[in-house]
């Protein structure tokens, strides 16, 4: 394969699941650059320009040319071919269901609210980030009763093994509690398959 | 293929990608069930119990106990081996790359205000919705600028042909314009993609 490089931001979910992916499908990422998105470097004209114009990371970059933008994109990169994507046609399109739920429902709930106010501050917020706030209390909470009700009976969320829709749900999920809004133990099967997630063989956790 | 149910809501460009879907792979839906989304009906007890614990349309449902919802999803299952979705490993990755886009960015800024200014009118929105107007109009015009740039040098989004990343970006960018605040007369690649896409052999217009 090409040399890799993550380009990423610190404690981003979306970024970690890039690296968790290659951690677990044993890929050696040759090279990984930090951004600070705090001080837009990710939206620099030369940015914009060559890595990604919708201005964002993670950005795998394959060799020197080819940048892949958005994280599950980059995930099924490295993962095509390993145990992590089912071979069988409905599992595989399971497998992206919960991805782009993850995207959808998940991630702008759960994700939004950490990022405003465990890491920005709610002091800091623009009016419309403030009004969203009980909005995505509870789209957040919504999401994680379907993850709770779909992994009553499942050990993962596809296949009955670990996959892709493990890791990208697995991103933002186990860091919920860094908005101060989401206590795992009110989800104890969710709080329970971030366990096991953690007690995979080559888990790798956040940086 | 077992006997396919399409659940889906009218007028729902997430709806339309799957039936396109459809249509260009020659599948056969063998059943469409309409749901009236502003009654309601995909937030019912039985409804989230048996069909889709999200509460949303599209669901694909194959054979009559599996229930497949996200409509990119739903997408990909049907359009599985397929000329919808490249062999190249690179080529499938950025197909996903731009279907994730779609819905983390394109879908929640153009299909919401759609939605809410076009069908629901803004006199019936809350006011977190009125709230979010200007950011979405923002965010609608960046991802319209983002395909704008990407189809400067192309005719679809990936490997010069028709795939999935096409119909998914297709679904809700040709009928943008619904919500009054996008007119494609000021992004011309993307308009004259949308007429390419119209003029595709076994293309299918929305209900």
């Amino acid at each position: 394969m090409a040399n890799l490089t993550l380009r990423q931001a610190a404690r981003s979910g979306n970024c970690y699941k890039v690296a968790l992916t290659a951690a677990l499908t044993g890929t050696k990422l040759d090279k990984v650059i930090t951004y600070n998105t705090v001080e837009k470097e990710t939206r620099t004209p030369s940015y914009l320009a060559t890595i990604n114009s919708n201005g964002k990371v993670p950005v795998l970059q394959i060799g020197e040319n080819v940048f892949l933008p958005e994280s599950n994109a980059a995930a099924y990169y490295l993962a095509d071919g390993s145990d992590l994507i089912p071979t069988d046609r409905l599992q595989r399109a399971q497998m992206l269901q919960w991805m782009f739920f993850e995207q959808y429902t998940h991630e702008p709930a759960i994700a939004r609210l950490r990022f405003m106010v465990g890491f920005k501050g709610l002091d800091n917020c623009t009016e419309e980030e403030k009004a969203s706030v009980p909005g995505k209390r509870k789209a957040g909470g919504a999401a994680l009763d379907v993850m709770e009700k779909h992994l009553s009976t499942r050990k993962f969320f596809v296949a009955d093994k670990v996959t892709l829709a493990d890791v990208a749900l697995f991103g933002y999920t186990h860091v919920a509690h860094e908005s101060g809004f989401f206590d795992l133990n009110d989800w104890p099967n969710v709080r329970d398959w971030c366990e096991r997630v953690k007690g995979l063989p080559i888990y790798v956790p956040m940086e």
